[in-house]
């Protein structure tokens, strides 16, 4: 069924202990588009400056993503990030960053993806997530990310925008910050107070949990060896993860641990060069490779 | 077949957020007992002093521990640790130490237990671990765990032990120590190199790695939302993986990983409670009916 999603487009700067680079492809909706592309069609929304590359719009229409919700505005500048990490599996560190068009007016859903069934909210402000959930006409399953930014300054925001959602996604920190509590399955049982059918906490290089009324379950993250760039995993998890649930008519637990296992995937291919140069070559077949080698691996 | 322990026994007092315990039984070779008697008969070899508690000893007998090889030293007094934790999944921080007898001569292996197949060597100086395995007479499986302070102050001894055992267990910090490596995987490929057949890598809240010239796997550990105290966790791992491995004619990688995921279940009940207080009542139907949920979990 239709996936929709939001979030950032823009051009990266990054530094890992493996390299550097400079002007690259990034934002959260690029890396969701092309996790979930390979699963399903994308329906891309967002904001970028009238100096959006062409090439970059190039490289988008290249991956068939669908970009009718992507509003180009006059008179604004694209969205420019720069960070570094100082090992590969430390958080990153903003050096750097113009927000430009993210500050301004959020994005609107075009009439034609208003009936969209799944869709993702990357992480962003609350009431632009409300906002963003109220212009769909009947959805199936909308998961918002957040990010602590959110948690510490817009906190009754948040709470307003977990109460219209059906999935939660955020890292363990965050998710502790978010809870107020430090063991990571009662904060997400607290989470889905909340409003959530079901939460996804991110641990980053230590896998993933999920919290749902029905249960709980812990994934291990592919352990590749082959890590250079850290930017995009959570977002290319969170592709994986909706591009698999919008090809079922299923979020029962069994669905969710598989969408888990996809998310996981696709992140693991991600991490393995800068920007998206690893994961736009990434094939379904690759995937599901990747992921019998991965079930083979937990099977007991 | 035969299983031997060689460690530590001692009296700890442990403070968590969760409580404060004195005077409590403790020891790596305790723990690993006690994990490993829910599959197979085990043999007991370690130093007290001659202040060694008779209610200790009692209970080690009631579980059915064979302590031919506990040494009661004349003159000497039995180790203690004192320990406290600021979370339940931080390092423990060591307060007070009293080495006592483990500052003096190593244990020796009584003539009935030198024919042991299945041997753990927990934590202690490399060369009185070398010393344990020269006294064994014909061993199928020595599985060796090793500490920081080892691989600071006693590297090349250290390497020598690793050339003279089957397996490598050791926690993430400890791992890229000695490896000089920040990745885990090429950590652990690196520690294969030393002579074990395979290494286990311990991440305490997030599972263990498994290494071998085989292959690789990730297993997460049992989320249990009670934790009370993580003391013992790592020897109790010990104890089920290698209590479950001594049942079994097989270390190729699928009994490797089911030996993980016994041992995993086996620390996921230590850390419920203080000391062993929980440990020691738990019987092998628990342990399968943990596993069996543990497995399901991580089935895709």
């Amino acid at each position: 069924m239709s996936l929709l999603v939001t979030g950032s487009i823009g051009i990266d700067n990054v530094r890992t202990p493996f390299g550097e680079v400079k002007d690259v492809y990034g934002g959260s909706a690029v890396y969701f588009s092309f996790a979930a592309r390979l699963f399903t069609p994308v329906r891309f929304v967002g904001v970028v400056g009238e100096d959006f590359p062409a090439d970059f719009r190039a490289f988008l229409e290249r991956a068939d993503i669908d970009l009718s919700g992507m509003e180009v505005r006059k008179g604004s500048k694209t969205f420019r990030w720069s960070g570094q990490y100082a090992t590969p599996t430390a958080d990153a560190e903003t050096t750097e960053v113009e927000l430009n068009v993210l500050a301004e007016a959020g994005p609107k859903i075009p009439p034609q993806f208003r009936d969209s069934k799944y869709v993702f909210l990357a992480a962003t402000h609350p009431e632009l997530q409300q906002d963003l959930v109220r212009q769909l006409t009947d959805p199936c399953l909308v998961v918002a990310d957040t990010r602590d930014l959110w948690i510490k300054t817009q906190h009754e925001g948040l709470l307003k925008t977990l109460g219209m959602v059906t999935g939660a996604i955020l890292n363990d920190a965050e998710a502790k910050l978010l809870a107020e509590e430090s063991n990571l399955a009662l904060a997400g049982r607290k989470i889905l107070e909340y409003g959530p059918r079901f939460v996804v906490i991110k641990k980053g290089e230590h896998g993933v949990m999920l919290v749902t009324r029905e249960g709980l379950a812990v994934l291990p993250a592919y352990p590749t060896t082959e890590v250079k760039d850290p930017t995009g995993a959570g977002d290319s998890f969170a592709g994986g993860l909706m591009g698999y649930l919008a090809t079922q008519d299923d979020c029962g637990l069994a669905a969710l641990k598989k969408a888990l296992a996809y998310g996981t995937i696709c992140a693991s291919f991600t991490i393995e060069d800068f920007s998206l140069r690893k994961l736009e070559k990434i094939t379904p077949a690759d995937v599901a490779g990747r992921l019998k080698e991965y079930t083979e691996m937990l099977s007991l």
